[in-house]
């Protein structure tokens, strides 16, 4: 494909700014460096091999995904893949064991039902899946609840063949207060996790890996005691929740969507055309509410999405845009955002260097 | 590709009950019959020309679209199309102009520069595209705001090559209460839309078109005067939101997400594989809040939603699931699930059908 202009994309357009995207990466391996801890990005965010090959380049230590075909996709790039989310029935676990036998394997789940049948399937695949033990440490979504639970799956684990027992993994997703206010629950979180890894350790369950992290909590991490691996995923872009909580700053945010002005015949607003199905309907954590604002103008929100439609409010701006005027759009949530597009233009310096298919949408052909 | 059976499908899987869309297509076409309007559906809710074209066999006159990529997608199967959205920019005008010429073509908008845009692409590519004045009649999304308004637009619209003016347009998606409750927002709605037909009228400006109406207001558009022709998009489908204002019956709802169990590790949960990214994060206009409800179970409330995982909440039933079992949900926002969607599974009686592809959805290839 010819590069195209900037200003010659169709809109919607997701962009991604490289300079910003290389800035951020080096800023993690540091820290990451800095502290000992191995770092594991999650791919669900940019969901392109290109981009995990980018960040194992920065010096990351594996990736980390959510689903069996985001670890095919990723497969082609990396040979050491996290599974953070359980693979539950059949088609799914089928799927997973199709990656190529020289990919090192492992998964996170928190029950027998997903453990029993991971491990089938491994026997049946002839190899074998190392396994994170998950834990509940706050958000109350996944997780087992106690050290006794823990212990128990452990146990079972190294009882069965086809799986590993390879450590613990806990999602701090509950956290998201601005980095400087996180003091009380990482306190908490920590001693939950130490109680963890001394009753494991009690029942003589070794827990080489300890994994944990997501980008709001991400340049605490290191204060989180016995964390061995962190799995920052928005942080590749960032994105105004990001922004808003002081885990980047603003001139980090590597991600826009670019829209064109279709109407200004309402007064008081403009309406663009990335709307749901462009920026995604996710709850904003600044203060300003809304579902983005605009990259040049961040005084300007985006009030309301419907799917083709996002409503600019102009009330606390003296800027009037025209219809055909474009403008960028950094939204709440950068990871359903690039779920909606089909491929990310990556610019540099305001000119178009190249694109990529978003392929590790969706779950996959049958 | 092989029929597979509905035991056999990876979840999340987006399943179309056929004996239910059928019965949804009669329910519309007669009740338009009746009133003497014409039925343009609005294909954007399920993206697959496969499904326009079985509206078209039903009795639907034409089909409306939300984007030109959409446009080009249908036209496998429609002759004539309404773009509800105004092209703005050359990389969109360009692709609309790329329909084969067979198609008849016509495009709201509500603006002096997009009608300018539209002519000058029309006029380059030796097409006569017509035109409805788009009116805002209490959204205030878009359209213009007063008869004086309409007027203008009409006359520069006579006045310019390429283009045709064929009348007016509006979305009602401001009118979200139950269907009995509509009496007096459609009484205003229908006084306002009079209002502007006569200037229109008095103005010598004949409005051939007059195109309205959402699925909430559907089953009352006989009582807007003058309307010509309803736009209803998610009635083939239904959703949790039309039930919930009455617009259908739960036993028209005729699309769900199949999802798998994955964990119930937190007490009163059950975490199930369908997410934001499958069920789509959007407002629920139903009482008892949340993303969805399962289809079976319509007191099981999907409370929670993160990218891969819905929360269902089991306070309100007895019903204890295990990880691995399977449950149907209906999204509240029908048209955002089937967005997230590759393909569609036609299931009848239990069994699966086939699959459609859903082509439509995006902005289309560079």
């Amino acid at each position: 494909m010819e590069r195209p202009s900037l200003e010659s994309l169709e809109t919607p357009a997701a962009l991604v700014d490289m300079t910003r995207v290389e800035a951020n990466l080096r800023r993690v391996e540091a820290y990451a460096r800095q502290h000992g801890l191995k770092w594991r990005p999650h791919t669900k965010t940019h969901k392109v091999p290109e981009l995990a090959a980018l960040q194992l380049r920065a010096g990351a230590s594996g990736i980390t995904v959510a689903t069996p075909h985001e670890a095919q996709v990723m497969a082609s790039v990396a040979e050491d893949v996290f599974l953070a989310y359980p693979p539950v029935g059949a088609a799914r676990l089928e799927r997973l064991m199709r990656l190529p036998a020289h990919v090192r394997l492992s998964v996170g789940l928190d029950s027998r039902e997903a453990l029993e049948g991971l491990s089938a399937a491994a026997r049946r695949a002839g190899r074998t899946v190392g396994v994170l033990v998950e834990l509940d440490l706050g958000m109350h979504r996944v997780g087992v609840q106690g050290p006794s639970e823990a212990v128990d799956l452990a146990r079972q684990l190294e009882a069965t063949d086809g799986v590993e027992y390879r450590g613990i993994t806990f999602y701090p997703g509950h956290v998201r207060s601005p980095v400087g206010s996180q003091d009380t629950v990482l306190k908490e979180l920590s001693a939950r996790l130490e109680e963890f890894i001394d009753v494991l350790s009690g029942a003589g369950l070794r827990s080489p890996v300890v994994s944990g992290g997501s980008t709001p909590t991400l340049w605490r991490s290191h204060e989180v005691v016995g964390l061995t691996e962190i799995r920052p995923g928005i942080n590749i872009f960032n994105d105004r929740n990001t922004a808003s909580l002081g885990a980047c700053a603003w001139e980090e945010c590597a991600y826009s969507v670019l829209a064109t002005v279709v109407s200004t015949a309402v007064s008081g607003q403009a309406v663009i055309d990335a709307g749901s199905k462009a920026l995604a309907k996710e709850e904003g954590l600044a203060p300003g509410g809304g579902y983005g604002v605009l990259l040049e103008r961040p005084e300007v929100v985006v009030r309301g999405l419907s799917e083709e439609h996002g409503l600019l409010e102009l009330a606390g701006t003296s800027w009037r845009p025209r219809v055909g005027e474009r403008v960028r759009v950094v939204p709440n949530h950068v990871c359903a955002s690039v779920n909606l597009h089909e491929r990310l233009w990556a610019v540099r310096g305001g000119a178009v260097e190249g694109a990529w298919a978003v392929t590790g949408r969706g779950w996959g052909a049958p």
